[in-house]
């Protein structure tokens, strides 16, 4: 049977979610942990890699068992295996044909950004802190340009010749957090990097080193150079995966 | 002049906020930030210490300068210099005679408990877990039995003979948090680990190992064994510390 597990990560201590050589990553340990309770070996798939130092309230992934197991007993077990800092949110059966990356139909992502010159302590692994100026409006007006469809390119660190970098953009919305803002994306896919590389772009938006109205330019020329840099990736958090049987948005904790 | 400072710190990195030999403690590193600010030598005085991964929103503390500078200035300088788990929150003039221990009225704990059996991983170093069974009633009920005036002998750690053991708990209030409960602490004074003992033992009557009605025993046989183990530092923070001329509880954060 194939079982779709959802899981919260503080990604400060890993090399990201991607089993890597010589790092430790998230994957690995989930997949090592699940192991050790179902004695044999499994082969975990995520949604999607996320990057180090990315966090997770929604990361999915899925994998193959004969073992019959109570699934709030093998979440148990397993998370007493691991760190505090990986935790099991659910296990459920799925469909056999079920695919963590491919049945995905969406995912959103949250961007937190410390505006106050003074972070809470607290916050700092989480957060981004903005120096300098950045005036909200301009970012807003930036916004529309984004939402959409679009081939997504400029805001991309695409490794290879990659045939598909058209994606949608259903929400980009800006909420205020004490001490900051935080923007959520929902779109139907995100390419490799594309939601720091926007939010890097938004935050030249908002410092007047680029103008709202270039955003069209940036998506035409099809160039990574046109776009800013990479924002830090400890602001960013993988909040949900969607799949089209599993419509709701798992979100346990508060931000 | 002499000034008053609010600090905020996470306290998971540092040996206590008290000056130790062969151990980081944050008194010397605010001490060594602005003394390099105001280019001389100070001494600073805290409101008291925190052990060592005890956390705050507020602690406060005096030092004495003839530098002429803008406070807001001195902040900012100062938290530059200081790692970010460090913030110096605020800076004011106050009267010679204000001493940033002995001039305090009252002091506000909070401590976080995790109650459901998955801890958001932020949260995993701002929390205590609780395992085993855990009766939010039975706490509640022993709570009437501390509020006022006691000797609390039996709750505290005094290393030494100390004439001074009575403190005035005005206030222990339980809210709600995501996942568990939050103990709101206001009292007069904290003898050392008061707060921490407390909650062990509240954690021992909540789990049924101790009654309710036990408290007033506890009190009485002025011996610390008879209370619960103290409890973790991680749930403790020190929100704020009360003065007579300062009426206003400082809490720049939502926790």
């Amino acid at each position: 049977m194939r079982l779709k597990i959802t899981i919260a990560y503080d990604g400060t201590n890993y090399a990201g979610w991607q089993v890597q050589k010589n790092a430790i990553s998230i994957q690995s340990l989930v997949q090592k942990a699940i192991e050790i309770v179902l004695r044999h070996p499994i082969q975990l798939s995520g949604s999607g890699r996320t990057d180090a130092g990315v966090h997770a309230l929604g990361q999915t992934a899925h994998f193959d068992t004969d073992v019959d197991i109570d699934l709030s007993r093998l979440c148990y077990s397993a998370n007493a295996l691991l760190p505090l800092d990986i935790r099991i949110l659910k296990a459920e059966k799925v469909k056999d044909d079920f695919h963590a990356r491919y049945s995905a139909v969406g995912k959103t992502y949250h961007y937190h950004l410390q505006i106050d010159p003074v972070m809470d302590p607290k916050e700092r692994l989480y957060r981004t802190q903005i120096f300098g100026p950045f005036d909200r409006s301009l970012l807003e007006k930036a916004i529309p340009h984004l939402i959409g469809g679009h081939d997504f390119t400029s805001f991309s660190n695409v490794r290879k010749n990659c045939d598909d970098t058209i994606r949608t953009l259903h929400r980009l919305d800006v909420f205020d957090e004490p001490g900051g803002i935080r923007l959520e994306f929902v779109g139907d896919g995100f390419l490799y990097k594309m939601v720091r590389n926007i939010v890097g772009t938004l935050i030249d938006v908002a410092a007047g080193r680029t103008l709202p109205d270039d955003i069209p330019k940036i998506f035409q020329g099809k160039n990574r150079k046109l776009a800013g840099p990479a924002a830090l990736p400890q602001g960013l958090f993988l909040i949900s995966v969607q799949y089209l049987d599993h419509q709701e948005m798992h979100k346990p904790f508060s931000e």
